[in-house]
């Protein structure tokens, strides 16, 4: 049931007629309270979409009573014109919920630089409108995608309260988000405060830990809303961790339906000296397009992990590092160790364990392989 | 002829049998002087190769008589036994020369992780001493190519003293260098901080603005020697100019012949307020994978570029950014400017530039598109 599984939430998913498949490309999710807090996470990029823009500002309060999401179009390098349409459209979403404008979350996803058809999306909001229900979620989920092939939701189930959420993307997936539109939803009695700072904690390990082709998008939102629905109090760590595990569930979903991905492939740091360290080397494994190649080809080419791993400014011995692919350590103290036969990559999870032997810290950032489908796909997008 | 054109130098490729297809694969190059002064750059991989620690040693007080070169393998991550490899490999080049071992550098090429087949190599030393001509830089430029489809050579012709040069490198291909092996001669007077300084700037605006795959190799060296046996005292700015006019035609050469490449493309930063904003917009747009896919499949998808733009913290307001994809304005003011069907790619160079409208400096970097043919050879180099 997704963002409706939670009491106190209604959604709905419908065809607006913005992607030429003419499958549903408009969703819509209600707060009906009785609280309406909310908070957002948005992409690090600098070059931000038009929706992000308007969003960063309605959360900026800690209150929001519905979100809008379209497919088909992401409204991103679309100048004063892009932003006029979203503002348009969180105006006609708050006439017809008969709520304020600048309580509407807008999120938009799909191709950069192309105006939205306004004519299509209007009319969509509406039949939104219309459509929502208190089991709406798995609806609203299947509008948001792009290039996923599942929609992907998640719920965590607690006493008497719970967490929900959907998710989408599947490409342009890297740290400080991607081409990722989330919506986590609880009906626990919280604080705006503590709703944010549980949504920042949960990402934090998460979403900002995945890593698909080290792309960084326009559009990307994370948002959380509570109902207060359940009239149940967690304690503020209770909240965090029923994040973190919705979260986390929909972080590996997106890694695995990543564009044209083979392998989906964790990367862990062990006994690095601390955690930026254990990030820093995570993060230079998981880009490595020859490794990520090598993976694809079923190839454990554990010299591109060390490679990548030198790169780095972390604190360790460059003749002491131990690597392990699938639980064979093919590099032992920087040198041939296990014989790299004994490696198979057949299934779809690889693990790859770094040793780093300079501290107690332990770091996991999951990546895919590069392959001939992610070129395909991506050479062929736009066209 | 490459590294034996200016005068005082030798040099020869022959096959010891480390490549399992029979071609040339030892070179050896001989500085005859009078002069025997030395300089070199390195890989800034921290996990570097053995003979990457031997040659630093050996260049440090400016003098080098001897290069010796060998592709089929890297002799990386191989350990003590590494090590001991790289210094035999220079005691039996001094013997046969009849020079110090601390004046030969070494430079090795191929597959990570693998130790070098002693038995073979030695003896390939011996017969690349006999075949030492005044014209075989030819033939040492073949010797050290790898999964490069020609051999790079370039000679800088100045009035009465010259540079050459050889290169080989195709993939691995990264600022601070990548798999890389360069060697410049020149026969110019100067001295080894002259020669030093002018290879640094030579280098900082050349090797190191070319970024095939955004990885960063174990191995790279790039070898100055000088003979003076021209005696001729260029101007410092002179050389630096003469080596820079080299190692940018052997870098355009590398960018060329990367493997599976199908583009080669000139990102352009103008109006930077700093070189360092320039090269960091530059650098975070070369290695945007989608965008780079979006080349191989000819596609001027700017939204790419901008969204790599945005990832970085230089100087520039992202409602105001232009792009132009092959001369056609595709973006002006962050939005939709000029045609986009108005671009072609179908040439193999491709100029992308970016106006941050923020500054007077220029930076170029180059790439490559990110192809079929890149993952095929890369998910199988080693198997």
């Amino acid at each position: 049931m997704s963002t409706t599984h939670p009491a106190g939430f209604r959604a709905s998913g419908v065809t607006a007629g913005l992607k030429a498949s003419g499958a549903s490309d408009v969703a819509l999710l209600v707060n009906d309270g009785p609280d309406h807090h909310a908070a957002a996470v948005f992409t690090g990029n600098r070059v931000e979409a038009a929706p992000v823009t308007w969003s960063r500002q309605v959360v900026a309060d800690g209150r929001a009573d519905a979100v809008v999401l379209n497919s088909g179009g992401a409204n991103a390098c679309t100048g004063a014109q892009g932003f006029t349409d979203t503002h348009r459209t969180a105006e006609h979403v708050a006439g017809v919920l008969e709520v304020s404008a600048g309580d509407v979350v807008v999120c938009s996803t799909g191709l950069i630089g192309e105006l939205l058809p306004m004519d299509k999306l209007l009319p969509g909001v509406d039949a939104a409108a219309a459509a929502l229900t208190g089991d709406g979620g798995p609806d609203a989920a299947r509008a948001i995608m792009t290039t996923d092939s599942v929609p992907k939701t998640a719920v965590a189930q607690r006493d008497g309260w719970s967490v929900g959420g959907m998710a989408k993307g599947a490409g342009m997936l890297a740290p400080a988000l991607a081409t990722m539109l989330v919506v986590v939803t609880t009906d626990a009695v919280t604080t705006p405060e503590q709703l944010d700072a549980a949504l920042r904690e949960a990402t934090r390990t998460t979403f900002d830990r995945i890593d698909s082709d080290g792309c960084m998008s326009t559009n990307d939102a994370v948002v959380a809303l509570s109902s207060g629905a359940s009239g149940v109090t967690p304690a503020p760590d209770e909240l965090t961790e029923a994040l973190r595990e919705v979260c986390g569930e929909l972080a590996r979903a997106l890694i695995g339906d990543a564009e044209g991905a083979a392998h989906d492939i964790a990367v862990t740091v062990r006994r690095a000296a601390t955690e930026e360290d254990g990030l820093e080397v995570a993060r230079a494994v998981t880009r490595s397009n020859l490794l990520k190649c090598a993976i694809f080809g079923q190839d454990p080419n554990w010299g591109r992990v060390l490679s990548a791993v030198g790169t780095t400014a972390a604190t360790f011995d460059p003749r002491d590092l131990d690597v392990s692919i699938n639980d064979v350590m093919v590099c032992r103290e920087s040198g041939v160790g296990e014989d790299r036969d004994l490696v198979s990559l057949a299934e779809r999870e690889v693990r790859i364990d770094i040793d780093l032997k300079s501290g107690e810290e332990e770091v996991t950032v999951w990546t895919n392989d590069l392959t001939h489908d992610y070129v395909h796909e991506n050479s062929a997008y736009s066209t």
